[in-house]
């Protein structure tokens, strides 16, 4: 039987508002942020966890390709169904079960948007972390499918380090209730922690616990700009030495501010080469000392300015330029090809040498800003899409950023995922022995392969 | 040919010096601190990865049992050879190998001890968080294998969170360096977390990068009195609610108490029916205002008595108290079965009742002390070993504490892993499909089944 004729046999299996061949549904599932795009063959809006089940056992049945798709909302193809076959939704299952304020756990269902998720638990004084620059639009599903991180990681783990428990459907469509809603907990191996940053090739999660803290009570902030990178990264170091841990430490260099500049018409940023936020949170009083002591350990490096904020206001007035810089790379009308790379904190300053390298060895400019608190910063090659020479280096240029990264200790991303974005980059990163398990342990839980086809194990 | 005659033939695979058959050695490698006992027919004290893979692929050809061991010093016989073999021992690779302050990053041989890679890095102003009791006693390779905790994990998280790469030796031999030396990492799926925890069944761990933190210049102490343990699990539940989170937060019961006061001598306890410890790290000044703070969250609970302790001999005087609980219990003459069970933090008072209640029940005395503020208590069920009656009412005991524990919501184990001394309530704590996903998954990594066979998979 052809693909086709056999999807239409999914109508027995679903809820046909669940289930839709439609034009538009199918191309409105064909991609995520990235570039690449390939419409699916049937499009399967799973509202509960049977749902998924019923289509997991279907398609392992009859070996049918199987794509899972949270919010849609990944910056590497992830979600991208190459291989054709069924996109598997979990957007619409997006209920906040439970919030507790004894336990510190919320139980969620994938589809429930990080930001969603962080305004109900913090309205009950309680504190999810992981955020995600695009936690406003992405989802739960999508962020433990990648293990998504965000700024204030440095101090508070990435997603992974929330999860006390998912409950997952495997390939065959067994489901399974992994880990539990204890803080603590080593009963058996780690299994639900597996699934997390699985890029949805080893199971379907449809349900979430997830670890709450204490929501701290203040934040403040400092945004200092410096004459060079280099001083920034000296500033950094020194922070760290003064024994803090900010709950962020953003670093952007000179291209992206003077991008920023010309697009907020700020004199601001003039001479400024590279531009440094730190976040401090916890109880007030304590927040401002520590900001005092911060901003007199920064001031060793001759900063050009030193702008504070107090409280979410004002740190929010902060941020607002840090978020400016994506759309101020974007006003440069160039193509911008976001590669999230991480270094080993001390290496830093050959990250950014390396990107500077490759500015100047293939004539593309190269935006660099993130997370350098974890040596995790979003090197932006800006690519004029409609010069072929330029395109063709920048081919180069990528195969050059991350062998050097690997060189340096480094990932080929922190937090983004490895996708199709990544792909090519998959066998430098994982020679034969790491890949082979990878291998080893995607046919024990897949054996037909029928999850997430096409991505990192081809 | 005999399994006798064939690890003959290990010498030729091993330095001879690495090779034991003797019987004191044998004697020495039959078990860890629990109760159980087996005499492994070879001991392999492994000094390089290269040993610990030539004896690995050996016995995976010949289908001999091998159980890998670290210091020995686990609390639920996880690395007792109840299948004979070969006992592989990895506590003579002790080398730290990197320790930076610019990457905040340890790289170290599993043997290395808690206790001394603490020292080490703290000489430098870094800091490695996971604080097992027994921290002086046990090394980082059974931590990992048991995802180790502590005090401190509260606020800092598991041994878990700070493996960010490992070097494994798979069953067949194969070495994989897993994960890598950056503080974030999503290349491919999490390999190398899937070995934490896991008790020697799913590889052997010859390397560990660790990652470490600044080391908080300052901490300090709270011991308080309190008349009830209702009135201490208030108080706690208070401490949360303000939006403080504590690098520790201890409770102890009142037998626990009675028992302490009996070795000390001390009338301080007299009344004192709950016992809290709550410590605060960070900034010197930051952490005497919280700690202040917390005096008066806690002053209105009617505390018996508030005792402080400021940096780190006053707070090693508070804790001295706490280590002296277990002392104190086994001055008592009973058999303590120490069961770190874990309940959601709201469940904590149902706890203390499902124990007082066995206690009245079976006429056994249970004293309860841990980390109440993870929900980890270890439940101490105090036996007289000569009493065949009581002996049997503990193994019920035992067996309703455990169901009512995962009743409430709860984890068999928080830190110490299931290993032996849990074997027995492994079905009811992972139904059916957990159950065979654990099979799945060993069975993909270790076909024939050599690695630390008779554990909780049987």
């Amino acid at each position: 039987m052809k693909t086709g004729a056999l999807l239409r046999k999914l109508e027995a299996e679903v809820g046909t508002d669940e289930l839709s061949f439609a034009d538009a549904d199918l191309q409105s599932h064909a991609g995520d942020k990235w570039f690449a795009s390939a419409r699916p063959e049937a499009v399967v809006r799973a509202r509960s966890t049977q749902t998924v089940s019923r289509v997991l056992a279907f398609a392992h049945r009859h070996g049918i390709p199987v794509t899972p798709r949270g919010a849609g909302h990944g910056y590497v193809g992830g979600c991208v169904p190459v291989n054709g076959g069924i996109v598997l939704s979990v957007a619409g299952m997006k209920r906040i079960r439970r919030i507790s304020a004894k336990d510190f756990v919320a139980v969620v269902e994938p589809g429930v948007l990080t930001a969603t998720l962080q305004a109900a638990v913090e309205k009950r004084g309680l504190y999810y972390p992981p955020d995600p620059a695009s936690r406003a639009d992405c989802s739960i599903g999508g962020n433990i499918a990648t293990n998504a991180g965000g700024p204030r990681c440095l101090k508070y783990g990435v997603t992974r380090d929330y999860v006390l428990g998912l409950e997952v459907v495997l390939a065959d469509g067994t489901v399974v209730p992994l880990g539990g809603q204890t803080h603590k907990n080593k009963t058996g191996f780690d299994l639900h922690r597996l699934f997390v940053g699985s890029e949805g090739m080893l199971g379907v999660v449809t349900r979430a616990n997830l670890k709450l803290l204490p929501l701290p009570p203040f934040r403040a902030c400092l945004g200092v700009g410096f004459e060079s990178m280099d001083t920034a990264i000296a500033g950094l170091g020194a922070v760290f030495a003064s024994g803090l841990l900010p709950s962020a430490l953003e670093l952007a260099d000179a291209f992206t501010l003077a991008a920023a500049r010309k697009r907020t018409g700020s004199e601001r940023l003039s001479g400024c080469n590279a531009h440094m936020i730190v976040e401090l949170d916890g109880q007030e009083r304590s927040v401002r000392q520590e900001l005092r002591a911060l901003k007199s350990v920064l001031g060793g490096f001759q900063p050009l300015f030193v702008d504070q904020g107090f409280g979410p206001d004002g740190c929010e007035k902060l941020w607002q330029l840090r978020r400016q810089f994506s759309y101020a790379l974007r006003d440069t009308g160039l193509t911008k090809l976001n590669e999230d790379v991480v270094v080993p904190r001390g290496s830093l300053k050959a990250l950014f040498r390396l990107a500077a390298g490759l500015q100047k060895k293939h004539g593309i400019q190269v935006a660099c800003f993130g997370h350098a608190g974890d040596g995790n910063i979003h090197v932006n090659l800006m690519v004029d899409w409609k010069d072929d020479g330029q395109r063709e280096r920048s081919e180069v240029a990528l195969d050059e950023l991350f062998h050097g990264v690997l060189k340096l200790g480094g990932s080929i991303t922190g937090e983004h995922g490895v996708g199709l974005a990544k792909k090519r980059w998959w066998p430098s990163a994982a020679p034969g022995p790491v890949d082979a398990l990878h291998r080893t342990i995607k046919a024990a839980l897949d054996p037909k392969g029928i999850l997430n086809p096409g991505k990192f194990l081809g």
